[in-house]
């Protein structure tokens, strides 16, 4: 018997956006020490959140409310939009699933950076859509390539992030609102703003849920330090959010995270503290960086590009930080894969990170 | 401008599979007293599972393991298969999704029973893909009827639930596994096997993956009470879970969720007390069925069918059921929509129930 995949299923390789840091250490036997190298937080979670997900955790028999209703109220307040602006989903990665079986035909063509989220393109090829890349300029992001790419390819979906992952690099709020402005009609950017919560200055351009242009994408697995809760938010125009709708996993919101991002955002002391903590951590990076001579990259996120000034090098590294017990990734496509990216872990996790590195840089 | 969702979902109703219990109390501005309307479990999380689960919520920084290798391993070596044989995902209805997903082209024909479960349609429908039903034959699923259909419609994929919802029917192993067999070259049977823990009889036919026409779908949320963690899985042929792994979001599971899966599992103890205990509460609807001079259909599930003889009783009694505070549904089509779906609840709620359900039930 051949198994009846649809075609594009039959036609797709076998790949994964990611390989997890669990896959290494069984395949290396060893546990990682330090695992700074996913974008995790290691600044923990709100102690209110805490409390609300210990409360809810025997309560677990009862599926979520698939309307998300406090969530979404109480995020719509944040936000200063209506709730009907707004879709709750499990992490972004699925947000972006969804929003790219929204929006793409089979064969129809998305716009992205080279080396930018993979997890965006997995899906993209997953729906058996195109993909066209543009490259980096230097180490950000490129509006004006992207926009051109948007147009050339007449592409119904074209995705920027900011801060950027993986080079933690960022532009400013009216850098970005000249780029929402740009897209084409029929164009819907995806605005992945997972990490805006770090930011120094304010880069976010006021949310305007009445332009059918773009999608905002927030999530509770940075800052809140709930990446293994998986629970994260779209807000897009009315009539986007009735796509998603259509399509989503109604009842596919774990209900302990569900009453966790809930009592995180009425926590209003939690995440100026994280991000002192943050702050204070890419500092270190950037000292430890500025010691060795190597160039780091200004970050406005929980990482911070390292530049080794090779490829050969750079994969030299994250390989004898392995061999040290250190999780690390780098960022997959030339010319950014000069650079290590260094996860903003414990005081501890850093430590042992720069021990293994001083011993490996010698001999690079 | 004009957004530009796919021809598939530019065509599509918004629709969602089941109201949530949370809607209506926001509606009725009242809490449900009784909630035994969405066959979630009252008869808890195993122990072992919940103290995993409450060690592990302070690491939920973490994403989960993105190959749930531990939880996959403990689950082949339960059911005698290989790893790559086990896909887990969160929830059956996510797995129903993929499984559409991977199988049907737009166009193409699915084919279920009339009544059966509604979140399988709204896969077939949101993947723009037709659905074929036959009749229920009474108030079971019609085995014979299905594979009719299958071969009539050349659909490559058929759904069948053993034990069934909504009516908690079954048929026995050997017709099931005559089922497996009858199934067309190049059709997918998803048996859809949510409920078999409950069962009284040894209705599941042997598991063999090496038979690439059936994926057998299991799940934490019924006798393991974790429906709102989200977690669950499929068995079947290693090349339909590559297909799977194609196209699944890899870090989609709650790390927690994923924690206490398997501290569930390896609880032995967990799941015949369970079944204990809804074995009694069954008993408890039958005789208050018969009391009444109602029918009650015999269930190998944590809900049972009860007879109120037309669909206006029916939804008369469900309405006034939820003017006194208690959640049940009833199934959708005809003819089974003459029952409604009693829930096995705790005690307190049975009798709230049953006080309810008389005070109402002679104006019918």
């Amino acid at each position: 018997m051949t198994i009846p995949f649809t075609n594009i299923v039959k036609e797709l390789p076998a790949s994964t956006p990611f390989v997890g840091p669990e896959t290494i250490e069984r395949e290396r036997e060893q546990i990682f020490q330090a695992r700074i190298g996913a974008n995790e937080s290691a600044f923990g979670i709100s102690p209110a959140a805490l409390s609300a997900m210990a409360d809810s955790l025997s309560r677990s028999c009862w599926y979520a409310d698939p309307e998300n209703y406090e969530l979404r109220a109480a995020l719509a307040d944040r936000h200063n939009v209506d709730m009907d602006e707004i879709v709750v989903d499990a992490g972004i990665d699925s947000l972006l699933g969804l929003t790219v079986r929204m929006l793409l035909n089979p064969g129809s063509v998305a716009v992205t950076s080279r080396g930018a989220y993979p997890t965006f393109n997995y899906h993209v090829a997953g729906f058996g859509a195109g993909l066209e890349t543009v490259p980096y300029k230097g180490f950000h992001e490129d509006p004006q390539a992207l926009i051109d790419a948007t147009n050339q390819y007449k592409a119904p979906l074209v995705y920027f992030a900011n801060p950027d992952n993986p080079m933690g690099t960022w532009h400013n709020s009216s850098t970005v609102s000249q780029l929402i402005d740009s897209v084409p009609d029929n164009t819907i950017l995806a605005l992945d703003e997972a990490y805006i919560e770090f930011a120094e200055t304010d880069i976010a351009p006021p949310v305007d849920p009445s332009n059918p242009n773009v999608i905002r994408y927030r999530t509770f697995s940075k800052a809140y330090g709930m990446a293994g809760q998986r629970i994260a938010y779209a807000i897009a125009h009315r009539d986007i959010i009735s796509g998603f709708n259509k399509i989503r996993n109604h009842f596919g919101i774990n209900r302990v995270a569900q009453i966790g991002a809930l009592a995180s955002l009425q926590d209003e002391t939690f995440i100026p503290k994280v991000k002192t903590q943050v702050a204070a951590a890419r500092q270190r990076v950037m000292d430890f960086a500025a010691t060795r001579g190597l160039y780091a990259e200004p970050s406005y996120t929980n990482f911070v590009a390292v530049d080794l000034k090779s490829k050969e090098r750079a994969v030299a590294m994250i390989q004898h930080l392995a061999d040290n017990a250190i999780f690390m990734r780098m960022p997959g496509a030339d010319p950014l894969n000069r650079c290590i990216r260094v996860g903003l872990g414990s005081q501890e996790e850093f430590d042992l990170f720069v021990k293994a590195f001083d011993t490996g840089f010698s001999s690079l």
